[in-house]
């Protein structure tokens, strides 16, 4: 449990959630001006008809905003805020130091205020909508949009007993689940992290194009894939607390709803007050798999039953599968710590309904993966651990862990 | 014709689309500090844990920003910039004039930066994602989240064969798809407008909570909606060109994609070259139709197929409905101009395959819709008109429009 608890502060650290969090402010260096190779070209993410932000071939950042009128602009990316130089027409633009591969949160700094590119799309995480560039990488077809059969992400809202409020989701089907119409399937239930919502999942980590990649290739078997929230607070509008956070488990409130309304918007009322461990697990087992079992076609069994999560959704798919050992026969944890042998040494319901343990981190992360793995094979666990080359605690190395993932379960 | 681009040119002068577009800069005003009652709450649609922007009982919207260094900050909404003010803690603070009831596209001005709130929402419109402010409505609950039986949006990609590439699609299933899994649906395709795109309709349009209210309530029956885009350009990865638009119809080229890649973006790659008319048209024909009545459990006839759309997209409406005059016995056109007796008067198989005409608008524009359908009726046509009361051409005006018109089709 220690060991857990170093874990998560850890993570919390690392957390690209933690960028722009709490008031801190990142140091401010030289936009990079040496060594930069000239073959800018607009993010492939980029909001239609943007140039900027763009991305050279070295993998740095150039970020370009007209703001005739101001006196400092920066580029605040990866835990760095790099200043941007005016042109005679008040445009201002800046270059950062080469960045990892794959999806970064970023944003900029004019003035003063912190606020979203205009030339970008918007994210959720690091605990806000907001800026996100997408830096190539070698790999990415995996995730990318292909001419395959294409399943779906669906949006859905569902009543929760446990927090007595409307709450949201988004579940991928595979083409299959449309066009077979008596099939059953299996179900992946899928965590985000510290910061994010149900939207990472969804959009920067691009399930439904690495999923109809896989199945396309027959890769993996076609399952479903729900992808939910560890906040809270509910998409209800009479529920709806946009105010503050509250602890895990506790009712949502009606008194802070503005105009004694909200809204009931898709993408509000999240990101303030997470539910760790027991809180989301009773949401998880009384209302999310019950309801899916009940509105789609699904073998309702542990053996068609997953759940992995990353980092803080990792650590959370850690204690739900310990505590419900026989609920779930696979299980992942992306950048969210190892199992240990002492856990799971005496867990005979787990290890007898477990057949796939996964555990990830990236390669820029020391989180000892593949010594966990080893040693829980030793105890008779079927182990596996994977290392994402050259990526840290960001998408690109969850994105490639569900792709590992997704190819050894449901076999 | 005439009138038909007339319309056109008055709508896009109208349109919210236009608002932060070509250059053109709002006029910029005080903030409002006369007048002003001091009750206000935060919207409902901001960022979770955020407190402004707000608005009051007088549906004034009130922004605030922390900028310290900066020399000057507007907010930017209904074509109006509203000079902010600084406090002694470097945070800027102010109030626009009263908005109508219902959703509204805006944007901060940071010492001449054009940019998002942070404090808010993000939407795609007036050619951009950005800023989206919800001032509460006295009939907003027919849009809002409640605990009945819930359909489901979806996200689709598919192949077009005219355009070459990958093209990106909401479809929004009822309830009772996935519960009577025998039972087909009747259709209806329904088109954003200028500087907007297929999400309109899945975010600020709540065409998912409409549906399942009306359905809920047995004032509609279940049905299908098709959420397309009229932007050319492609989701595919291969065929992205995010740069510049090009023409209706023209294919999507290669050579404007960076790294060679593009990025398969959900919300990238629309918005710049919209397809009129003819080539939208074959779109819809060849692509769209054929895909949904393929892959999913629909009624494939007329009677149980419609079109709809609001501005441009009514108007895209009007001329695929008229050319294609036995495919959709149900046609809306919201805030989209009218149809004319001339146009209908010897448009035989249009008059005996309609079933219901409907023409609607905000009443702060003036379309005369009423007269155009007292009119039709004359000539045997089945045609509705509705005024939305104290809107103009935005989005409250089509939810309205959409729950009107749900109402009277495939009866």
């Amino acid at each position: 449990m220690k060991r857990i608890i170093l874990s998560l502060m850890a993570l919390a650290t690392l957390s690209a959630s933690a960028q722009f969090g709490g008031g801190r402010v990142n140091p401010t260096v030289p936009s990079v001006t040496e060594n930069v190779t000239e073959d800018f070209k607009p993010a492939p993410n980029n909001q239609s008809g943007h140039q900027y932000p763009m991305v050279n071939s070295q993998r740095m950042v150039r970020a370009q905003i007209s703001a005739p009128n101001a006196t400092s602009v920066g580029l605040d990316i990866s835990g760095t805020i790099y200043s941007m130089t005016k042109n005679e027409n008040g445009v201002w633009t800046g270059t950062s130091a080469p960045q990892d591969e794959g999806f970064h949160y970023y944003q900029l700094n004019i003035d003063g205020a912190s606020v979203p590119d205009p030339g970008s799309l918007y994210y959720y995480g690091a605990s806000r909508w907001g800026s996100g560039i997408e830096v190539p990488s070698a790999d990415q077809e995996f995730w990318q949009v292909k001419n395959v059969p294409q399943g779906s992400v669906n949006e859905v809202y569902y009543w929760s007993s446990v927090t007595e409020a409307m709450r949201h989701c988004y579940i991928y089907f595979p083409h299959e689940y449309y066009t077979n119409t008596t099939k059953k399937f299996p179900v992946l239930y899928l965590m985000h992290g510290m910061g994010e919502n149900e939207h990472g999942w969804a959009e920067q980590g691009h399930t439904g194009q690495i999923m109809d990649n896989l199945i396309a290739q027959g890769k993996a078997v076609p399952f479903i894939v729900v992808i939910d929230c560890l906040d809270a607070r509910a998409a209800n509008p009479q529920n709806a607390a946009p105010q503050g956070g509250f602890a895990g488990g506790q009712r949502p409130v009606t008194q802070g709803a503005p105009q004694g309304q909200g809204g009931g918007q898709r993408r509000g009322g999240f990101g303030g007050g997470f539910m760790m461990g027991g809180a989301f697990q009773d949401v998880l087992i009384k209302d999310i798999i019950p309801m899916v079992e009940k509105n789609y076609r699904v073998i309702a069994d542990p053996q068609h039953r997953a759940m992995a999560g990353l980092s803080m959704g990792g650590m959370t798919t850690h204690s739900v599968t310990l505590a419900n050992p026989t609920t779930f026969a696979y299980v992942g944890m992306f950048s969210g710590g190892t199992f240990n042998t002492q856990e799971l040494e005496n867990a005979d319901d787990f290890k007898k309904t477990n057949k796939v343990l996964f555990m990830s981190c990236g390669g820029k992360e020391n989180m000892g993966v593949m010594e966990a793995a080893e040693n829980l094979k030793k105890i008779g666990v079927n182990a596996t651990g994977y290392i994402s080359e050259g990526t840290a605690h960001e998408w690109h190395t969850w994105r490639r862990s569900l792709y590992q993932f997704a190819q050894l379960i449901f076999k």
